[in-house]
């Protein structure tokens, strides 16, 4: 059942990386290009009564100074409601929101420059907290909007739960808070906008979306978005941070006031801190009811997520979570509520998990309370419970399996029978002096794609070049997660060609075709699956040519072998480089599309949510940590991590391995590091040195940090591959809160802070005492 | 049964050519442009002695003279065997073989230039006669033949003829003969070529074969086929006489000597019949037995062709000839032998009907004769032995038929069931004074395509124009025809949008993909297949893209409808304006291709036929002739003609009635006028005012020219359609011969040149003055 033996290629993107050859967006400076910068308000809600920019001006080397008033078209931004200013006139609603844009002939003048904006502000109380953010008398972040601070709020309901908790032998309830977390991206966002004499706008973003963008600007600015062309490059890292305009609106700005020179944007780490989007703080209240046999039978939870002043995506994420509140369990009665709430902290945006992570914590959390009441083994009462292919999720929505029929029960089963699980007793017994350990399991799953009534769409272009290679052009950003090199490992295998015959084009919105977002799990699935019909498209080009030089007149009996079409009757071979001599351009290309398909006749769960939901395709996973606690100091280590995944076929067991490990070190952070020690809407650890993030040396070395992928194949993926760049991040914060209670002896929600991430030494501490005591 | 509710739309092609404003490659002069010509031998065979350009060269406004010794590369032309010399060096083998190029800056220093070449032969002796050709003693054509003047022989056999002859109840044979006959496009063979500064060779030809003269030309005078633009527009006819190089090799030749320059060259109506490929001149020996109750047992058939000097396509015509030597009719046991011999006559070449026209002639006349051998109405005895589906062919290959089961024998129940053959006898008795009339009534039919062993392909592109239409780059010429505008109706169907919608250029070689020729039949077959592939890709496309902005999930539930892809859910649609705007020139185009099914399995029957053999999908019809004859004059007139064809689905029941009747014409042609009057290789009627051709005041108005279109449908077809531009040729010649017997009221046979085409009113006189002595 577990799959060891999946290829191990090197990923082509591999070599230019590791020789600093590749080419981020961030490594772009033109001869003589310009420097952009905005000036961040740096209060958290307040009325602009002025911003002078006359000094500014004067400055040698400064060429403008912009601000609201520059902006053409609608200044607004916003992916799905369109509610950011690119530049704010009247009003600033938290310290990132900038109010005037400088550019320069150098970075040193552009520093200048913003220093001697003078700007005055005229202070307005502010709400930091959402939940006080929806008492009647809270300030109003925008004091138009019908809903006062509510941003969003949202109903799922299967079946009647408050009816079913009364029937429930055991009931548990808490709350469970997760923090704002920063992606801390190595590449910084960034970028370079020039126009063109021809009224082409032309840009190079550190971007997750650049088809999207094209809109997004043009909405901003009042611009034609086929006149915009945007590369995305491969990203130093990205995890839903630059799914949204960052740099883009800004700089295009920028350029559309200073024709024909490229002018170039780069966000320090402090701006970064400041500005970026950050995954939502949320607070879930759960309360969770099973028969006396563990079987669950009934779930309320309400979550509230910290949207920050601006709409961006809290909606959609609210409703993710929303979607996978029940974890990925068989519970029949479940009523999960949904908030969003304004505030004057940073904008609350996408992050890999997308709402999930904040919705496993809770549900993982409350399974251990069950466990506890029941005096059940936390994982064994999670096996009991795993949902089933065919069974109705959380939602009412059938849970689908590959045709190997995996799921989550195959997920906990690998996890159970792991060394890391079964040896826990003898391992906790072996903690070194002054050290405790303790071990924790949880079960997750995360939807892949955009959901039912939002298309989730891929266009793939693949070139026959005319050397006889092939080139494909990339439609969805490489944020460092593998999908270019996926690409190419894809057609590779489809036109059983080597790797090294294939180029992979970057995006480019002029030369690749649109597609959606590198996110939400759906990059490689849905712009793979496109490509792979291009490269049937290919396949039968090459072969139907090939046959008019064979002079045969069955294509289909021939065969491609690498840098050949092959006849296996007649033995001879057309070689691909004389057949690319013989095709002109427009033949060499192939071209084809996909969107994934959805749910149908879908269940009258979700009833407000209209676009996005229901979700069709799950990855399952199952995460085991280790920890040791620092008797003295409290610290928490994770000692021992294990990640097991149903995510479809393996096509790249590095590559899995490598997203799992980033995501569990990713997830490892949010439970035990970050903290962004927010203060009235004020961050106080937005550098390097105050908001830590794990390195290698807080992580198991890799035998003790371990993947098992298992054998798994989904029909409708591309050779059977499913979106797995988020489930590796949703098993650490709670396995590790339950492998903490293991080391402790003691549930977390008797200490304080114990329902609340990142779990703190002090908290620790605190607990040790008590037991000491 | 009998269709006559099929579509009659306007094509598109009909406002621009009746109103002068087709462009066809005749009409194209660029300002300045040099005027080529080629001097022709004027001798049958000869070795050339001296060709002196001097004078030529020294005529005011010629700028080049060139002889073989300016032709780079190996000087052959050929489409399969090439042997055909660009411009002649040591030895001419017919009189229009060429000897020098002129080029010249008018058509006036042109004319005088050629008119100025001193040209010395020694005169060889020559041969005419393809049976004579084949003699020991006969002057070789080729000195260096391996076969001497035999250019191809071969058998096709099914079961034990010679056995079988003894069994029969009734044994006829007879020699059958027909003549050359010239294609009398009313656009002679033309072009224009210029070498541009890229060193790309650049030409608008007539052609009927774009994609394939370029390896023609590159082999002939060493070039680069993929530096090579040939442009083919709208063909005034070709009928098969442009299936091969006429102009192009010349054109390039001069092209080449003069870079730079657009050069010009069209050859005269006397310089066509001179140097044009000719239907073949063939002798065909029958021997047909039947049982006695009229069921046909064996066939023995011996077909000789006179192939003139050069291979070109005769071996490849002959094969044709051979396959179809039974008639669509149930014979156990053939044995068909084939020969083409070289003479000194002109070049014989594709013409409409491929060798078969030769062969109807000949099954269908001995049919006759054993009908009146049996005392047998020559129709009934025809249905008797009918193909049906399922059944053997003359060849061994199974028949086919469309999904509708129609056969030969619904063509021959449909022509027997109208008026013209029910009610002949009252229409023979109601003869004016000093006239005989006669009816006739033949079965026919004609393959589809290339054959097994070479594949009969084609790629068609189509572009979403930025505007929102459409245009079809179309890769097979239209010579009239009709199949640019079929393509329109395939696609306008295809896509559910208006005829108006669509642009469709013709063939380009740098624009449009590879394809075949426009021959066989299989124009309109394998491109439109190809081309419906596309429309499906399109079709696809569009509905996607249309998701995207109408935010549909399930792009499959889109409609296409005029000018729009439409959402019944929703009831929105978006415009294909407003979608053309989104989508890049590569993302606009579709691109697919077809090749046409083959035999499988084939029959042993044919060993030595490896390429295009055997054929696999046929057109079927029947064909009525009555005829008034003078009997003053002898003079034959076709006064009523009926064509039943089973030929797919009909898209254009005004096109299928133009092939069907423009068909029966040139068969009438052939049967009733046209004369080459050769004589010792040279052409006595090259003239239009010598070789005379129907004109509409020769054919039946109207209502005598009757067609009949089966219900038909071909699975295999685009939309269901096969090919029939050559099927209505076929049925005149024997129909004719046999209403003339019926009107004359004696076989044929008995009447000197009564077996041999055209029939001659000098004959028909004769007769008449044998039945009055």
């Amino acid at each position: 059942m577990i799959r060891t033996d999946a290829g191990s290629g090197v990923r082509q993107d591999a070599l230019t990386k590791a020789a600093g050859r590749e080419r981020y967006s961030i490594d772009e400076t033109p001869p003589g290009c310009l420097w952009a910068g905005a000036l961040r308000a740096g209060v958290p809600h307040a009325r602009i009564v002025r911003v002078d920019t006359d000094a500014a001006r004067r400055v040698p080397g400064v060429v403008a100074v912009l601000t609201r008033a520059d902006v053409p078209g609608t200044n607004r931004q916003g992916i799905v409601h369109k509610d950011q200013p690119v530049l704010c006139g009247e009003r600033v609603r938290h310290c990132g929101d900038p109010v005037a844009l400088v550019v320069a002939e150098s970075r040193e003048a552009l520093a200048a420059g913003l220093g001697r904006i003078h700007t005055e502000f005229s202070p307005l109380p502010g709400v930091f907290d959402p939940a006080a953010a929806l008492l009647p008398e809270a300030p109003l972040v925008h004091s138009d909007h019908a809903g006062g601070n509510l941003l969003a709020q949202g109903l799922m309901e299967k079946g009647d739960a408050s009816a079913a908790f009364a029937d429930c032998a055991a009931i548990v309830s808490g709350r469970f808070e997760t923090p704002m977390q920063d992606h801390v991206f190595l590449e910084p966002p960034n970028g370079l906008a020039r126009l063109r004499p021809s009224g082409v706008l032309e840009m190079i973003v550190s971007t997750q979306a650049p088809f999207r963008d094209r809109f997004e600007i043009a909405h901003a600015l009042g611009l034609d978005p086929m006149r915009m062309r945007i590369r995305a490059p491969f990203l130093g890292g990205g995890f839903g941070g630059k799914d949204g305009a960052t740099v883009q609106c800004l700089l295009a700005l920028a350029a559309l006031h200073l024709p024909g020179r490229w002018v170039k944007m780069v966000w320090s780490r402090e701006e970064t801190f400041l500005a970026g989007y950050k995954r939502h703080a949320a607070v879930v209240d759960i309360r969770l009811g099973a028969d006396a046999d563990g079987a669950l039978r009934a779930l309320a939870c309400s979550m509230l997520f910290d949207a920050g002043p601006y709409a961006h995506l809290s909606a959609e994420i609210m409703a993710l979570g929303m979607e996978h509140a029940a974890g990925p369990y068989r519970i029949p009665h479940t009523r999960i509520e949904g908030r969003c709430a304004h505030t004057n902290n940073p904008v609350g945006g996408a992050f890999r998990g997308f709402g999930v992570v904040q919705a496993t914590f809770a549900i993982e959390r409350a399974l251990d309370a069950l466990a506890r009441r029941l005096d059940r083994d936390p994982a064994e009462l999670r096996r009991q419970n795993a949902l089933h292919p065919g069974e109705l999720n959380g939602v009412g929505v059938p849970v689908e399996s590959g045709t190997l029929g995996t799921d989550v029960a195959a997920c906990l089963d690998a996890a159970m029978a792991h060394p890391f699980w079964t040896e826990r007793e003898a391992w906790q017994r072996a903690a070194p002096p002054l050290t405790r350990r303790g071990v924790g399991l949880v079960a997750t799953h995360n939807a892949m794609g955009y959901g039912r009534g939002l298309p989730d769409h891929a266009a793939a272009k693949l070139e026959l070049t005319r050397h006889g290679g092939f080139r494909i052009y990339n439609s969805v950003p490489d944020m460092g997660q593998g999908n270019a090199a996926a690409f190419v490992t894809l057609a590779a295998q489809a036109l059983q060609q080597p790797e090294t015959a294939f180029e992979c084009l970057q995006p480019d919105t002029a030369r690749c075709l649109p597609a959606g977002s590198s996110s939400a799990s759906r990059t490689t699935y849905t712009f793979g699956n496109a490509l792979l019909r291009a490269c049937r498209s290919m396949a039968e080009k090459l072969r139907a040519r090939a046959a008019l030089v064979l002079l045969c007149d069955d294509p289909e009996r021939l065969r491609l072998i690498p840098g050949a079409v092959h006849d296996p009757v007649s033995d001879r071979s057309v070689p691909l480089p004389f057949l690319a001599s013989l095709l002109p351009r427009d033949d060499r290309l192939c071209i084809d599309q996909f969107t994934m398909p959805v749910v149908q006749n879908p269940p009258d769960t979700g009833r407000e949510f209209r676009l996005g939901f229901p979700h069709r395709f799950y990855a399952y996973g199952a995460c085991v940590c280790g920890v040791e606690v620092d008797v003295l100091t409290g610290q928490i280590r994770l000692a021992r991590c294990l990640e097991t995944v149903a995510c479809g076929r393996v096509l790249s067991l590095v590559g899995v391995e490598q997203q799992l490990h980033g995501a569990a070190a990713q997830g490892a952070g949010l439970a035990l590091f970050e903290n962004m020690a927010l203060n009235a809407g004020r961050i106080g650890g937005a550098t390097l040195s105050a908001y830590l993030i794990p390195t290698a040396l807080d992580l198991p070395d890799l035998p003790d940090f371990a993947c098992l992928t298992l054998d798994d194949d989904e029909p409708t993926g591309p050779m059977g591959l499913k979106g797995m760049g988020e489930i590796g991040i949703h098993g650490p914060g709670p396995a590790l809160a339950q492998a903490l209670e293991h080391a402790l002896g003691m549930p977390l929600e008797a200490m304080p802070g114990g329902s609340r991430l990142p779990l703190s030494p002090e908290a620790v501490l605190a607990a040790l005492e008590g037991i000491s005591s």
